[in-house]
């Protein structure tokens, strides 16, 4: 009997990532090819198809497809599209037209954190968890709220962006155009920016002094926070505190049992950990103390985003049996 | 052929409300007696019940009981307990078996924003919106949110809290032991509290400055608000600057379509509505902007507790069939 697989594409600013996944969250093969921002959706989805095919062909002998599940920037759910993404040229485009004319099976489309959270569901530290929210802390900051076993779409299937709410109305300017956005301190850029800022209002020694603004990342500022650099280590502190606050007041809208922690900024566990659970537990309600665990996610590294991609379409699937 | 009724119990700090609602909200006949706060809550039931009887008797010729629904501060839906209210000397009780001593129908039991909230979805502003968040501005303030049609009560009931989001970190004392919560700012305590501040920072003339804290209340900051008074109108100004940008951060949760002012402040209307939505829209992320209507409560000023209450258990009744 062949195995049921779907298939996962994630779209990044620089690469696309794709892979087949069984019901159990085992990527069985995948791969990848470069997106092209300046280039149109139809033209990525004309390359990645027979790259798809080629792919498929290696385990088509043993495997069947069933629904392909897309992760993608500013993606809608309900609409099928992405509108407006970011970091690539797209404008406002029908990404499952596009799917539905190299695919005869259920497709779906999501942004990759609320990928993300359905694949923390299915396959990672959600398991069996009715009520959370999932963190992602990438460049910038995305969210994904699961109530009752259900990921949050809202009104128009932009719900979950807790990465814009606002830390300081007079703090740093975000991307959005805002001011103090919760994502300008906890992601990777906002890491990086409160290193600056500590280095500026300081004189402590810092092996982060002789690094450019432009050269640094959150993994230096990791292993320099490792190493007992103090001001490597106070941006991580500053960087849960403020998480923390604004977790708090997310969990006092849908009352999670847990919070998971994705992306390249969670791996540094406990560093940043441990300063956003004290901050969080300080700023909760009291009905919500002691309650809600902070986990990091439980999908592997290498291929969550692919999984997550899966997991959208596979949960359509069980549910639609 | 008889009317199907259920009855909305509201229990509130100094009077508990009663009342017989058909499915259409149409509230038949209600009463109220003193809560007494400092009995137990079984000595209420037991002095309630046969008020409810006598009230019953005068329609139960044209009318038949389909079940019971409760609205209490603290409330736990799932558990069906009251659990510490701060206004009670209850401790953690449950109520839902209480009722039960009473009557052989469905009962069901929450807080009276979240009653508010279904209130407002079956026969209220609400009706037909499948993503909402109903505020409540009393004394405190409370709030329910509504995903897909569904109250959301999260992992332990307690879902809803924004009133116990933090404005400022460093602000005001909260009755719940934080500081800056939302409701110290947004409710008739909160304005009372921002018209004392504003009086203390400013040499302007105002009728407010001859009435003290305690003798204060929304309603007087009102009607000077609607005299021009210069204080009182910066208060409903600041207060809705406030409650906006906090909104700004639920809306990016979960995406509501609408949002509903319950309680004597909202009654204020555009005075607080205006300043509300114009600071809502400057912190909103771009892609909710100009999508989210504020709206005042649909449900009727005088009996709006216990038409809540009674839509609870109408709406598990709905659900069950």
């Amino acid at each position: 009997m062949k195995t049921e697989v779907t298939l996962g594409i994630d779209v990044g600013g620089t690469n696309t990532a794709f892979g087949f996944v069984d019901i159990n969250g085992k990527c069985i093969t995948d791969s990848s090819i470069p997106t092209k921002a300046n280039s149109s959706a139809a033209d990525l989805f004309a390359r990645l198809n027979p790259e798809i095919d080629n792919l498929y062909k290696t385990i088509s002998d043993n495997a069947i497809l069933k629904g392909v599940g897309i992760g993608a920037p500013n993606a809608n759910y309900y609409h099928g599209t992405v509108e407006n993404p970011p970091n690539l040229r797209w404008g406002t485009v029908n990404i499952i037209e596009i799917i539905r004319q190299y695919y005869d099976v259920p497709a779906a489309i999501t942004n990759d954190a609320n990928a993300s959270a359905i694949g923390e569901m299915l396959f990672g530290a959600a398991k069996g968890i009715k009520h959370f929210i999932v963190i992602t802390l990438g460049t910038g900051l995305g969210s994904g709220v699961v109530v009752d076993g259900k990921l949050v779409y809202g009104s128009d299937g932009f719900a979950g962006e807790i990465g814009h709410t606002v830390f300081d109305p007079n703090g740093r300017l975000c991307g959005c155009g805002k001011k103090g956005c919760l994502e300008t301190y906890a992601s990777a850029t906002g890491i990086r920016r409160t290193v600056m800022e500590l280095l500026a209002n300081s004189n402590q020694y810092s092996s982060l002094r002789s690094i450019s603004f432009n050269d640094l990342d959150s993994k230096m500022i990791f292993e320099a926070a490792k190493a007992g650099d103090k001001i490597a280590l106070e941006a991580f502190n500053f960087t849960g505190r403020v998480l923390g606050q604004k977790l708090a007041d997310a969990i006092a809208v849908t009352s999670p049992e847990v919070i998971i922690l994705f992306g390249g900024l969670a791996l540094a566990g406990d560093l940043i950990i441990k300063p956003t659970k004290i901050s969080m537990e300080e700023n909760l309600f009291h009905v919500f103390r002691n309650k809600v665990k902070i986990l990091q996610s439980g999908l592997p590294e290498g291929n969550s985003a692919v999984l997550g991609a899966s997991a959208l379409i596979w949960n359509e699937i069980i549910k639609a049996k």
